[in-house]
């Protein structure tokens, strides 16, 4: 008998749980997220008729978490300003209730593990997946594994230049017009423009603007990290026009200093969209269990 | 009888031969890089005495390099500006005359190993060398292993945001004003304020722009990779009032996002120069060969 696979996006909105072999055979549930109790219960109900062919299972989790294998509070969702979820021990219940073997890690990181599983980045060693949308994030794998260090990364916040034609304040409570986050997320560019940027024409200067910030940070990871593909998905990037100029913008940064064939000749199969799409949540969560089975 | 390890630091201007079992145990002969026959041949007559005992070989080398294994010219150094040295296969003549497993790896990613392996990251995973002399350059170890990817890292050429005091043009002929080395790397220094950089006095303001440029880049790299410490080589540290400006400055960039007692309360120990000093090409070399007997 085929051993199955667990996956929970844990998500601050909704929770969605599924078992199967990968992201295209799943059986799934999801409802939204109440009190953690409440919530880890629904969870439990939901696996509690797997457990015997349950191999292990993955939690690709809204954070901050705790991801350090030697710390008393691994496995915890920690200072979340989410009422209600703050230390809260989602890795460790479920590991004891269900008898399994439990992966953690942040949703953006359980989605680039996904891509390189099933999607856009299948057969690649290093590459990055980008979400922008409420939030900026960032997965990154590297040498076939997902860096984690010290906390874990947070693109979002990576200062950047200025656009000359910019005089919005940011939106960052920490780095105000300076980061990455404060000038390029779906919340920045509603209150820089002053409406819904769903609204906005296509040939409006702010996307002009967006890909110039989205352009700049992405030359700087491949200056960082030398990957082999970056993956853009989040909501900004349903605007159809981002792709392009995004390409054009990264090529343009680099301006020829980064000399492979990968980006001189093919930048639209080197910076391009998740394959994987909606279902890139809980096909993470998946990818992080079948990770999970490979280390056992 | 215990193996050697050999090492050969390949600079442009001078080349370090050692042979022994790490840094403070060596015996090492150093001669001026000419022609690469020449070079090539004093190296292997260094070693052809040693031939039964080396168990492997590194190189550190400058670059470009081809460091693809799968590469047909995988081994050489490629194109480089230095007259005589395009195309040459340092790796696989060495490796063909001494028989000997042998591992090639860029000057500044030898040297991050080497701060891992007997220096300032002793015992860590994840982290960080920058050297900030002639040019900017950093190494990474991610996950206990070394950055590669596509390419590799060109740390220098991050697009960073100006100083709102400096109206120096820039000295990167691909990024002008707008990256790293561009901005302050040694002769970034020199042509912004005409003269040697060692001869600025520690209270001139040139020191606050180099720490301003300095600490966002590395709060960058601590965005992207969080790295468990950041090391700081090259001549431009040799200033001794650089690495508490730098520390200050990466500490205010960041303005606590990143939430660690490692960063909140002992950046002192966070952001560090090397433990090897001028041994570091050398060691990173050894380090190297360390590494490939590991592999084999």
């Amino acid at each position: 008998m085929t051993k199955l696979l667990g996956g929970v996006e844990a998500g601050g909105t909704k929770f969605v749980c599924a078992v199967g072999t990968g992201p295209s055979d799943i059986h799934e549930t999801r409802f939204a997220t109440t009190s953690p109790e409440e919530t880890l219960q629904r969870v439990l109900a939901f696996f509690s008729p797997y457990k015997p062919e349950l191999a292990a299972l993955g939690i690709g989790a809204f954070g901050p978490l705790d991801l350090r294998q030697e710390s008393p509070t691994y496995g915890f969702i920690t200072s979340t300003p989410k009422p209600g979820w703050q230390n809260t021990d989602i890795a460790g219940v479920i590991a004891r209730e269900l008898q399994v073997p439990v992966a953690l890690d942040t949703d953006v990181n359980a989605a680039a593990l996904a891509e390189g599983r099933w999607g856009a980045a299948r057969g690649l060693s290093d590459y990055l997946y980008i979400t922008v949308g409420t939030g900026i994030g960032g997965g990154i794998v590297s040498g076939g594994r997902l860096v984690h260090g010290l906390v874990h990364p947070e693109l979002g916040h990576c200062l950047l230049p200025k656009h000359p034609d910019d005089t919005f304040a940011g939106s960052c409570p920490y780095h105000g017009d300076r980061c990455f986050e404060g000038l390029a997320s779906g919340p920045a560019l509603a209150a820089r423009w002053g409406c819904d940027p769903a609204a906005l024409p296509a040939d409006h200067h702010a996307w002009d603007i967006q890909a110039f910030y989205m352009g700049v940070a992405i030359a700087n990871c491949v200056c960082t990290l030398s990957p082999q593909r970056v993956i853009l998905g989040g909501g900004v990037m349903a605007q159809s026009q981002m792709l392009g100029k995004v390409q054009t913008a990264t090529a343009g940064y680099l301006n020829g200093y980064v000399r492979h064939p990968a980006i001189e000749e093919n930048i639209e199969s080197y910076i391009v969209l998740p394959a994987l799409g909606s279902q890139a949540g809980v096909a993470g969560a998946l990818a992080l269990a079948g990770q999970k089975i490979e280390e056992v």
